[in-house]
């Protein structure tokens, strides 16, 4: 075991190995797998089709294949392994993630996921628990999109809504495509098709996944349930002023177009709290024309990322936000223009699963404590066709896509406890929903 | 003529050729420097000490040689061409300019005050004035400071101020020796300090230049009176906040630097107007860190240049600017560093030579308007040691530094009345003042 399995291991308190959960196997796991493509900076690098998300699979397959389950790869390199239920007619619940990273990411983003939804079945093994329902462990394949900028690849396979002609002209940093991407990992773009799935044979699909944000850890809570996953509108602002000597011009006759976007950025940080308490917006890239100390901004374009979980109010924040920077431009006597680069809806989480969940963790004394997933995640892209639910973990410092990313095993194990009670209620039902 | 000459003199009303002046001669002598370092976008490039400036000064020289003027160059490469008083023991009045450009600037900067130094010589030859004291034109070297981003040579040269220790290691950006490109000037680095001129010998120093900004246009008016040229202090800030996830971190968690900055540079387009009628902040520069658009700015950087005529005034913005940038990031719970990269005072303009500009204005029924000069001239390195004045002559759109810099035959017209009647009044003194 490496230095960050050590670690990771070295606090735990082994009370909380219960119910056939073991934190050293856990952390065994998760130190095998950081192991592949461990980074100089001691993060991973286990890019989408690489050989090292390969190797990751691999070894969960051959962890899954010990434990008895049936495993199988699809078209689109998804990775499942199976365990039948007393009844395998009834649709399956399939249970976790991605194994993929950014380029110097963490050990926890994804492969947690997975990890805990094979660990669930380690821990049905020792109490004996037999499923009404067939139970499935998913491994998706290029979640992030670090190499194509197109991510959640193996989900949308799976949900066959993979726009086939949009990845053919895909190239990345090295001007490879797409297509030999997938084909160094054995795989046919043009077969990714058959990687789809019937949304009907599919009772629920449950991710576990870290936070990712500072929500629950400023709450206190090592587990929380997600209400919904943000939709998010993406703009794109450019506002022209005029350019001028930073000494010649007085201030009464100025165009700037910086203190045009300096105040639009202000606005944008209070209107959100007006429209809704999870609502947010953050102008996160700003760029300035001419850049030049001496010299009076002409242009200024950025971006303006908008995301809340409740639909209605992302739609007004939205159009507010446009309206507010149009009056401030308009004030300064400087043009504005703007498009919507993305527009994606929010995904809600089925409330009669969000409710189960809540039962599941309170039975264990949890406190079921609902925040929105600001991030996507693979569950995002079943959700528009499946009934979904996640859990997050808690994230050290909200810390992630960085090798600093950390959960502590203590809160895993809290939360394996969590998923596997929620996973038995699901799995024990006898009809569909 | 060229096109650009042409278009020059169109317009002009030759009921404006007065006392001598003629907007013909003025008109193609400014065409024929023009065509000199001509750019493809129909600008000027004459850098300092180049092959360019060099032809220019030539001939010019040539012009001042035919009108009988006693010319000679300096261990620095300026140009003088001498007028002789009726008592040549009394200290000298010069008046000039610069002759070079940045890289494709106009035709006007510079080179206008050298051409209307030289054309009320022209007058007065048709007129019959005679000075009681010498007159002198000068023509500067490398005031732009484009190659090498010190600007002012050759008029720091004569007031003995070049620190030569400091010029040995500049390079310009084709990794050249600032020694070797006065070499092929023919001219020695070591040899600069023997231009110096002991500044009593110096009665005064007058420049016309055009304004480079916005002030006369609006006001309708050809020609101003330089009030004096603004000190200028120059901060770097880099507020350092927390990075994050755009959809992961909530609003009330935030620590967004770019948020910080913004509400500065707003605070900075405010706060002049409570100092001072002439003072000017420009936050020109602004860099976000990482810059990404769904990431929440960990760091932003940026310059805040502030400027005024006033030297007290221009303390008490800078002090205000600071505090109130710590208190924007105090509330943000953001850390503020800030350091002074430049502090240059204001350069007071005699105000015996103001009035005697404003009597010399009225006298032709101008409009004596006064305004400072927010950019720099070598009237601001004479103005150290010596009494100088300074003439703005109107551009249009305020546009500088640029092929579109232009100001109309007319204005230069009426500006040359009211520079040669000023300089009549300082020649005409008797006793040193």
């Amino acid at each position: 075991m490496q230095a960050f399995g050590e670690r990771f291991l070295a606090g735990y308190d082994s009370a909380l190995d219960l119910n056939g959960f073991s934190g050293e196997r856990v952390a065994s796991r998760l130190s095998a797998i950081a192991d592949i493509g461990l980074t100089a900076d001691g993060g991973s690098c286990r890019l989408g089709y690489s050989k090292e998300e390969k190797q990751a699979k691999d070894l969960v397959c051959e962890w899954m294949r010990l434990l008895g389950l049936d495993v199988r790869s699809d078209a689109a390199g998804n990775c499942f392994g199976s365990l039948s239920g007393k009844n395998d007619r009834l649709p399956v619940v399939i249970c976790g993630s991605h194994i993929d990273t950014v380029p110097n990411g963490g050990h926890f983003d994804g492969v947690l996921g997975v990890l805990l939804a094979l660990e669930v079945v380690e821990m049905w093994k020792t109490t004996g628990y037999e499923p009404e329902r067939p139970y499935e462990i998913a491994i998706f394949s290029e979640e992030e999109g670090s190499s194509f900028n197109v991510g959640f690849v193996g989900s949308t396979a799976v949900m066959g809504a993979l726009p086939e002609d949009g990845f053919r002209s895909l190239r990345d940093q090295e001007g490879r495509s797409f297509s030999s991407v997938v084909e160094e990992a054995g795989l046919s773009l043009a077969r990714f098709i058959e990687a789809r799935r019937e949304p009907t044979e599919i009772a629920a699909f449950v991710e576990l996944h870290i936070e990712q944000g500072l929500v629950l850890e400023r709450e206190g809570l090592p587990v929380g349930i997600v209400s919904g996953i943000c939709g998010l509108v993406a703009l794109e602002i450019t506002v022209k002023g005029l350019a001028g000597h930073a000494g010649a011009m007085p201030m009464r006759y100025r165009r700037d177009a910086l203190v045009t976007a300096s105040r639009i950025v202000s606005a944008v940080s209070e209107l959100p709290a007006q429209f809704s308490d999870t609502a947010v917006a953050t102008v996160g890239q700003l760029n300035v024309f001419p850049n030049g100390a001496n010299v009076i901004p002409g242009e200024v374009r950025f971006s303006i990322d908008i995301r809340d979980v409740l639909a209605e109010p992302l739609d007004r924040l939205v159009a507010r936000i446009v309206e507010v920077a149009s009056e401030i431009a308009g004030a300064i006597n400087v043009e504005l223009s703007w498009t919507k680069t993305l527009s994606l809806p929010p995904i809600p989480v089925d409330g009669r699963l969000r409710a189960q969940q809540a039962v599941a963790m309170r039975e264990i004394n949890l406190t079921a404590f609902e925040l929105p997933s600001g991030a996507g995640h693979d569950a995002m892209i079943l959700g528009a066709r499946v009934p979904i639910a996640m859990f997050f973990v808690r994230s050290k410092d909200g810390i992630s896509h960085n090798p600093r990313e950390f959960s502590s095993l203590d809160d895993c194990a809290i939360a394996a406890q969590a998923l596997s009670r929620f996973l038995a209620k699901l799995l024990s039902e006898t009809v569909s929903s």
